[in-house]
């Protein structure tokens, strides 16, 4: 796919909880840094909340009329079908004819999934696209994969969640600043509920002989990681099923908010001295909260799909999407999509392996 | 098991990774508070590291000698037989002969079950024993099984998993303090990748539509839940199989530990102010360790045996040891054994749905 000058992303208007507000906000906060937006949605409504920005005629906006919107609780392969002129596939239209360079969504990851599947169509080589998300660590950064989108899951999609995971660790990762600028061979880690080999189950244990046998330029395989483990920067990229990745992505979130509400609570009882103490380190909190929070990543991109597809949370807020349109630009602009096809194709013996072991492979 | 009146408690000395100085610790501190122990393992290396307590001879403390010791890597089930002069498996026959009520060990978790189910045995209507721990929420207490010791789960451990862990909740939490005293009829979830019925695995969805058509005094089924609401106090009781309810507390212990360090990272590298801010903020921050800390809380007890035993971590402190050692004396306190067994009768209809559902039952 050629890259144009300045990236087109299509902005699905009506996908997050919130939509279409946050949304527009982060349309217009794009547009004016530069990236051409195509707002996929309801024209009139889009029309109107658009006037309200005064720039707006002038921003490189365009809206993209889609009367129709998938919910939440739409069932994802059912929705498409039934939904052709909602929003989200609208938007994988708009890539599939060449008149934006990747879609954003904060709706039903499963109907984004589906949309990825029928529209874009899978990357030769890839089995079950899967959604990449990255996260903090004491060290730098971290990508896990995948986080929702195949849930049962056999040795074969770990592999190739691997080695999609370690091309974008190597690639992507740099742009999150210094930390991560070093990762030339990603350290790849199956999750697991501890280090020893006996530990896990079948499906982790298949996936860990094959990939202890298997040596590559691409990624050095370190064994099994726990869940502790995630956030110490031992690996760049954790492979597990998309149930798993998704219980373990949102119990550190809540984690965090938890452990941050437990703390303004013991602030609020506490002495003068600590209220003093909590002000003081209002700044510090604040640098944290822009290192730590899933705002400021954006979203998760869909790989092993033929076009650029950036997932965004359901309560994205306006910061948050426009992120992932960042994301989805940045990714544009990495060419992602042929690395990834021929980095595939140097594992052909890893997936052949994998293939004998877990069955027979589904086709979508 | 009749109660006596002054809980003793059989302490496995080499269970934990830096045993058995912590193991030693904790015995002291546990006598110095009423507890009678008996510390399990080499006798000479136990007799030489107590002498150096002043007050040792005349701590309510009985060496029992156990020359071996089962170490992490020993395959469970096979070290109880290889080994039954070994610390641990002792510890166990202790409680069996009548001469302890309790063990505690830091060790082997797969053989602290495989000891549980051998010299214990289960209790009438368990399938499958269940390693049960709790941990704060933002609102009270709330606690998941399994933890760990079964990897691969069906419907009918789900169901066992869930009248045990309600009845863990509404007799052991409240002893944690005010917040989770008023606990009368638990709120059950089980861990999904979201809260819709149509996510979820084939495992969740079975257990989901068994325990939904269930009506029970002894719990309230409240649906799925996800990672971020695990500790917000949604539930009293998660239930999960043992592979993810160990990577969501993992995870969870990890984040603590990376967003500590992240701060902490940041304040050094900050302003004087946030420095002057982060030491009056000192004494909220050691509170809040206080409540989040899994040293507090100490242990994990096995529910679904015929015999009390608590599972400590393997990198147990002494505070986390002498705590372990608490609950299992308020456990034996409870005479927890008699009521479960009684619950387990009155939830005979929801079994036997459940073992419907998901095939032919192992028994060990």
């Amino acid at each position: 796919m050629a890259v144009a000058s300045r990236p087109r992303i299509a902005l699905d208007a009506f996908g997050g909880d919130d939509c279409p507000d946050p949304e527009i906000e982060a349309a217009v906060a794009s547009a004016r840094s530069g990236i051409q937006i195509l707002l996929v949605g309801d024209q009139e409504i889009l029309r109107s909340k658009l006037a309200k920005f005064g720039d707006a005629s002038t921003l490189a906006i365009e809206i993209v009329h889609a009367p129709d919107k998938i919910v939440m609780s739409d069932s994802p392969g059912k929705a498409i079908r039934a939904k052709p002129a909602a929003s989200m596939p609208t938007a994988f239209d708009l890539v599939k004819q060449g008149k934006a360079d990747a879609v954003v969504s904060a709706g039903n990851s499963g109907a984004m999934l589906a949309c990825g599947l029928f529209k874009f169509g899978r990357t030769k080589g890839v089995d079950r696209p899967a959604i990449v998300t990255t996260f903090p660590t004491v060290r730098g950064r971290c990508c896990l994969l995948d986080m929702g989108a195949n849930i049962e899951c056999r040795p074969l999609h770990f592999a190739q969640f691997a080695v999609m995971g370690a091309l974008f660790a190597r690639s992507y990762l740099p742009s999150f600043g210094d930390a991560a600028a070093g990762i030339t061979v990603p350290r790849v880690g199956v999750l697991s509920n501890g280090t020893e080999e006996s530990k896990g189950t079948d499906l982790t244990r298949s996936a860990h002989s094959i990939f202890k046998e298997h040596r590559s330029d691409d990624f050095h395989y370190l064994g099994y990681v726990e869940g502790k483990d995630i956030f110490r920067g031992k690996v760049d990229v954790v492979v597990t099923d998309g149930f798993t990745g998704n219980i373990a992505l949102k119990v550190a979130e809540g984690t965090v908010y938890a452990f941050t509400d437990l703390l303004r609570q013991s602030v609020h009882a506490g002495s003068v001295l600590s209220k003093l103490g909590a002000l003081l380190l209002k700044p510090t909190f604040r640098a944290l909260k822009l290192r730590v929070d899933p705002d400021v990543q954006g979203g998760a991109p869909l790989l092993g799909v033929r076009g650029t597809a950036v997932i965004c949370h359901g309560a994205a807020s306006a910061i948050a999407l426009a992120n992932g349109v960042k994301m989805a630009a940045n990714l544009v602009a990495l060419d992602y999509g042929p690395h990834l096809a021929d980095a595939l194709l140097r594992h052909e013996a890893l997936f052949a392996g994998a293939r004998s072991t877990g069955g027979a492979v589904e086709v979508a």
